[in-house]
């Protein structure tokens, strides 16, 4: 049960935003830029991969779960690949620059300091930009954030993947500035 | 050295908000709301400090200074009482409102989830409400953000305690959405 009274038709930080929008329009604005809008050289699959990934190593259910949904369909619907980004980025079907970068926004969740040159040194010897290197850094960051907002809170969480899916396959099409369908309708639509 | 090319002008965030002013937009505007815009009822300077508090747990040396600087002309000029939370929130001179709100936001700094039932309880009975809550839920988060942020990509923090007291004033009076001045400005203005 969420530690403040949400309503009770929207799960994790869509709640939130309902209960208090005005924090809710630059959270949006944030993660809009971040992973949606176009960028110079990182696909939103990519930026999608680095929030799921950050999102994990936090264990937060919902975040991982709905930008898991949103880079599988960024990604072609590949749900394979984010799996494996989850289970072990050493080993999983993507460039070695992402994997460096993916190194960097590990050391981001531990704590800022544990960044060291060398992790930069091996990002930029994979080819990896300034813009590239601050935008994984924020985008770790600012999950640190929305990881501790949704479960500090308490907020409700799903276990229905066919949800996330339903969710993802919007934020990947709309972006993060339209409204959510509530969760009843969502789930009549699977259910229909 | 900053682990990519910032100007040199300007320190700690300001650097990073030069860099890329697509996101310095959202994440000015989230720290304005939260910390400086007008609060149902909790002070500017109470929310300087739990921002100050949070960023101390982080060991961020430069938001830990610049909030610090901004609580304490929030606060009426009162550097005592940044330096009492900084050290032991529960012998401070503040409300008991206020350490528990306090406990809340070190739980969230270390993992949402280790926000529990008790903390809330524990903050109701002192009189807090459920936007006090949230916000102070979302300040921490944010500022595990901001801190990740900032030393994630190594940033120039200064050591000079006279510069946060100049930035932190200007703060406090404009909030969050003013210009920076650069720092040889500050630097000249404190040596005349």
């Amino acid at each position: 049960m969420p530690h403040i009274n949400l309503p009770k038709e929207f799960p994790g930080i869509r709640s939130l935003f309902m209960f208090r929008p005005e924090t809710a329009a630059p959270l949006n604005h944030l993660v809009q830029t971040l992973l949606h809008n176009p960028h110079p050289s990182l696909s939103a699959g990519e930026r999608e991969l680095i929030a799921t990934y950050v999102s994990g190593l936090n264990t937060c259910k919902y975040c991982c779960s709905i930008h898991g949904a949103i880079a599988q369909h960024q990604l072609g619907n590949n749900a394979q690949i984010v799996k494996q980004v989850l289970d072990n980025p050493d080993t999983a079907p993507i460039s070695s620059k992402l994997k460096a970068l993916l190194k960097i926004a590990a050391k981001v969740q531990s704590g800022g300091k544990n960044v060291i040159a060398s992790d930069i040194d091996l990002a930029r010897n994979e080819g990896a930009t300034d813009i590239e290197i601050h935008d994984t850094v924020l985008i770790a960051a600012a999950f640190c954030m929305y990881n501790r907002y949704v479960d500090g809170l308490a907020t409700w969480q799903p276990d229905d993947a066919a949800l996330y899916d339903k969710m993802g396959e919007q934020r990947a099409r709309e972006g993060y500035l339209t409204a959510p369908f509530k969760v009843t309708e969502v789930t009549d639509t699977i259910n229909s």
